[in-house]
């Protein structure tokens, strides 16, 4: 049985690098993607041309059971999943009230909230057995402060980062390392970002603050940290941090773009 | 027409007398419970008693379209709704991970986040279009931090907390004043309290912080305060504040009783 | 003896208001400003043209036991100080790193903390005697995070909020009520704001956001808060809000104006 | 030249473990303590043992161009410092308001806040020169609320973490990374804690909670985490986090020993 390292939302940003990272430190790496299987593909082969181990799963979160049964699925077949990063967003840009629609603000805590309090519930009594395990929550601006036109975003980013107060008031003594990190910045994500503002749109954003100018989170870098906090000593651990590009203004001394 | 204060979630606590407080001050008040037809009857009958005016409605928030209808048939048939109060509850008290289950998760965000965000879609346009209005969002020590066995309720007030903040964003330049008030210490509530004690264990705790030593919130207290916030001239508003008894200590120097 | 609401730092913006609103509530208002004798008069003339009561002193906060004195000679010839505003601002406008002195960031200080402090521990023991007291802080957006060019003015301010905080963890249970209040917006005040921006910016700024637009925050206004906050029963006290124009967005929504 | 790292307050805690970690990656460390010679030879003989590089000197921070005088030395005669840890604490136990003297209050000031000022103001201007730095700053749950009785602690505390966020605002897009770090919890540290508690004391709460239990802070540990943080690439910074033992319940859950 492997050691797993399991990504739920393995996109081109973050998540991707996040698993690439993770397989290079040792881990059999689960990474799961609600569409696009050659995308999925693609990344397992990166992971698996670099000498590292890589499972790829099409996983829809929002549906019932399915997280459940992921979990369950990897436990029994491929080893004990030692570090749980939970990478779903639930940006969907900003509208108003008026163009938020009940459906869209139900989704947005589905996969905003919901769909990580259903995660933890499955996976952290496993890891309670285990006496150790890490839950590391990708998280954003959002979940610190509300913006205009951010009603569904918000609210659902808001409950993520109280859900991690509330499982690390349980389960952190139990050896479980839950941290809130707080990506408070635009990531160079073709992916998210990119599929978001359009390709000349974030071509655009790119030349004007990414490449050498790094005022873009480049997802390597990120993954860095996220490495670095599994690893800190159980006498010193991380539950919360903020993650921002060196040129980027805090979220408490700018307005943002929603990204 | 009269000018109507809507107060949702009106109980024996903070809910009845916000009611109360806003009909002697020349509201027709409307007030919802979701069961209890003698509670919500004795209620109105008490503000009529005191030359007030009231409406009563039995209405399950947790219902589609429920709070939707409501809203519409008072504009209506009543008046303008200036002031709603929402004053919805979410708390199920402590319980671990393991005992919550997916199905209390999700309604303790119904009633904590979602019916708020549906108050607010079809109220707040209503408002906007005659350039003023009040949103009082009773909330809970739960929204600013989250305790152990507070997945439920954290999560949801956080997002309550977070959609206050949303609204505020998008709506306080329109004149809407959007207040997110933090009750932060135990109601002297028989309905809610009182209910999730015991009357053994609220009688005992009325004994002990209670009565003269006001150590538990007055909610005709709380109520007074309710009433001065919408009484805020426009160039001074709060949109913040928190309440609790001189005796209690702050949510951040203390645990606290999940109440 | 009559009853003391005391002003430390009553000059023509919310201090003055806040002196007036106390005075026609029926106490009698003690007001200090460091110089401008013909300034003290006229606010001193005015009060007791309503009918009220008040007395003037020139005080030099930052001089040693300057504050102490005072104190004790109103408690002494004037009555109990039931009520006390510390309402002495430390803004110096923006300055970068290298325009701060050594000097002005010490003056900072000890007229953003120290003075509250000096003046906590010469009077809160006097009102713990009385087994009531309050303490109203003015405070800034500054106190609550950290903008550029306010190095100054924003680590003095955050001393002042958290001294908020422990006083009222030690004197909250014995009966005084201790609020800081965050001002989070442009006070309509000539002797400040007018001061720092010059007569024509200043003008510009009325016109574009004052008079009827209700932008700037009106120091009358302001005064009503104060004087509900100290009326609040001791069963529902709040400890911390903002104020802020409903046409302002707050701190954590946008960059603000360092006034 | 050597590339220089210099901790302001290197004790037996935190500081000396930070100092010999960058040592033994590279940097010539400087370390300061106010008093103590023995002290401070022993932590530069076991640097330079373990093939690290080191210089002590004994520095009293309080004194007027103490910092700025070191500074100006270490960049003349050894080299540029990229790294500098401000590591100086200022806490005095739990004293009612009472007990705290207006010198206590100061002096508090004057290490917690003032000293990291000074320290800035001298330093940063270089590191903007060439570019690139990285000024870590070790700070306490009192940074984050006031407790009783810690009135000047927490107020100086909280004047160095909006300092923290006014340098940042400032210097952050300069490339100079400025890191706040919530220590919450308490220190496996002779020097500070073992001289606070007393032996006795010491050793019952290292047998208690310390040891195997890992329910201290291991410096060590923190360390680490000190040394990833100034090796972020820029594009991906944190500016804040809190370290605490796994087992220690954070500030918003807790009441905490003011250790």
């Amino acid at each position: 049985m492997k050691t797993v390292c399991l990504v739920v939302g393995a996109g081109a940003g973050i998540g991707a690098h996040v698993a690439r990272k993770f397989a290079s430190s040792g881990y059999h790496t689960c990474v799961t993607r609600r569409t696009n299987q050659d995308g999925l593909d693609q990344l397992v082969d990166q992971i698996k041309r670099s000498d590292g181990e890589a499972t790829g799963f099409l996983s829809n979160i929002a549906k019932e059971n399915s997280i459940e049964e992921l979990v369950l699925e990897i436990e029994e077949s491929i080893g004990p999943i030692e570090v749980v990063v939970y990478n779903i967003g639930a940006q969907i840009g900003d509208r108003s009230l008026k163009e938020t629609s009940a459906k869209m603000f139900e989704v947005g805590w589905r996969l905003g909230t919901f769909g990580l309090f259903r995660l933890a519930s499955i996976l952290l009594p496993l890891m309670e057995k285990r006496g150790s395990g890490n839950l590391l929550v990708t998280s954003a601006t959002a979940s610190m402060r509300g913006n205009a036109g951010q009603h569904s975003h918000a609210s659902a980013m808001a409950g993520r980062r109280m859900l991690c107060q509330t499982l690390n008031a349980e389960y952190g003594a139990k050896g479980i390392h839950i941290c809130h990190i707080v990506i408070d910045g635009i990531v160079d994500a073709p992916d998210t970002v990119g599929l978001m503002l359009g390709p000349e749109k974030f071509e655009a954003l790119r030349q004007e603050r990414g490449m050498d100018k790094d005022g873009l989170l480049l997802p390597s870098a990120v993954a860095e940290t996220y490495l670095n906090i599994t690893r800190q000593h159980r006498s010193a651990w991380t539950h919360e941090l903020d993650i921002r590009p060196f040129s980027e203004l805090p979220w408490w001394n700018s307005e943002k773009l929603s990204l």
